[in-house]
């Protein structure tokens, strides 16, 4: 039986203002697995390179759940074999669990003759994301197979549209080394919000919505505000408000977190800038006594895909 | 002095769950503005034909009101005569007010050599809405001048976007005889929405957005939803829970209130479709004794303009 190898890309969840709708995939990080067919009627996870340690039980990892949703899809009554390699650390707001799940849905899908669309892969990435995060949220599923941007209209029935890309736009990805819990990132937010702070945040997600349909980079640059999800998110992210300020300072159009955080990003189009907002942003974190790992990054346009050996 | 003639679309605020943010321009009603250049330093109105009993008095005036402040930004010592005639009732939730605003703007600005943008139009014609709404809101003066739909991402500073079109849009407006005053149609509004209904309005608004950034009419057929300010103003309009569910059933794929109503509008992409939506939302107006006006349309993406005589 052939191994396949497989990419899924990070992604940022929320894009700022969008919570729980909007989703970008980021080039230069991601999770890869391997997967070939096997005659038993299972998933097995043979290998996993980590930093972090992994469950290689099937039932307990997004990769085995996705795959064996997959199976259940096709009706196929063998198995699949997977090796996961995580390129990201996990619970860092990048969607580390999304992207294994990606990755062996498409690979099961794969190896059993591609029956289903990419469209069609977001469900069983989905479910097996739910299985960690306890919600059904397609924010980092949906960009991570579709690639670019995203928007989820409805998780129940799933509804989601690709919306497109900006060529121009510059990320800078700070991650630092502080444990936010998703469940503490989702416990934290207010539960009511005024209408102004509802239209505030709905008209800079419907900019950011044209920026991407459009591939404007000038809209995007004024619409990265948000008035309901970061002020509270904000509190568990040790210096953020000095390094937005920072980040600011130093040239970026924005900055916010990346789905529940720790990670926080910033944006520019002028990658001679890029460099000097990452500077700003780690010695901010520095000088909190913070390790921090940054990546300066821009749009996968591509997703969840089949790469060479 | 010449005479020249602009004409002003009416238009569709909020366009469903975009409170305050969407807007639309939709064709075959509007306002007619004549105007020409005067010595004296004023505005002067001569001539109005309407339905409804509407000021001369160019300071209580929207049109009036618009062309003073199109004067003052250009420094102009002299001054324009305007006749106005309505070609849409006011009240209606239609923009009426705004129409005569930006045709009145776009007219004097056009007379005294056209220097400012259609963007820089905005501003005067917003004040002019201002007086008579107490608001200052962009979100009928902005697709009335620029055409098409459009993303007001702030009001102050005013921060305004052309968004798109979707050419195969058919548009049922119907307007019942019933008084909704713009105040009481905000004074109901809640003051707090819950997490799950802004995500939901949210998430919606960002699909009409990419809707109109691609032309994309599916997109806009499953987007029409608001779980926030229709369930409110609904209870201003007699019949409206009815009227919605008849036009659905007609196989209109969404139906809500224009602005802050009484007109409400159905869509379709299918204008054999069109008469039979229309027909099911005045019949039942008529079972609930209410005369109502409608129209068939489509999306007027060149907004205010001149027109020959």
């Amino acid at each position: 039986m052939t191994w396949i190898k497989v990419f899924s890309p990070a992604t940022i969840g929320n894009i700022g203002p969008g919570f729980d709708v909007l989703g970008l995939a980021v080039k230069h990080l991601g999770d890869v697995v391997e997967a070939r067919k096997i005659d038993k009627p299972e998933v097995v996870i043979t290998d996993i390179q980590s930093p972090m340690t992994l469950s290689k039980n099937a039932a307990e990892n997004t990769a085995g759940i996705a795959a064996a949703e997959v199976l259940r899809i096709l009706k196929i009554k063998t198995g699949v074999e997977l090796k996961i390699k995580k390129g990201m650390p996990s619970g860092s707001g990048l969607g580390s669990s999304a992207a294994s799940a990606c990755a062996a849905a498409y690979a099961t899908n794969y190896v059993y003759g591609n029956q289903l669309s990419q469209e069609e892969l977001i469900l069983p990435a989905t479910k097996a994301e739910e299985f960690v995060s306890g919600d059904f949220f397609a924010d980092n599923t949906a960009p991570c197979i579709l690639g670019g941007a995203t928007l989820t209209r409805s998780s129940l029935p799933l509804d989601v549209t690709k919306i497109g890309s900006i060529a121009n736009l510059c990320i800078v990805l700070v991650t630092p080394e502080i444990v936010v819990l998703t469940k503490e990132a989702r416990d934290i937010l207010p539960k009511q919000v005024n209408m102004r702070d509802f239209v505030f945040n709905m008209a800079n997600s419907c900019l950011i919505t044209a920026a991407f349909a459009k591939n404007d980079y000038s809209l995007f640059a004024r619409s990265l505000n948000d008035k309901i999800v970061e002020p509270a998110r904000a509190n568990l992210i040790k210096g953020f408000y000095e390094v937005k300020q920072n980040a600011l300072l130093a040239g970026a159009d924005g900055m916010t977190i990346s789905g529940s955080g720790p990670t926080v990003f910033a944006i520019t189009d002028q990658p001679q800038k890029a460099r000097f907002i990452e500077d700003a942003m780690l010695r901010t974190f520095q000088r909190h006594d913070i390790k921090a790992f940054s990546l300066i990054t821009e749009v996968d346009n591509e997703g969840t895909r089949l790469v060479e050996f």
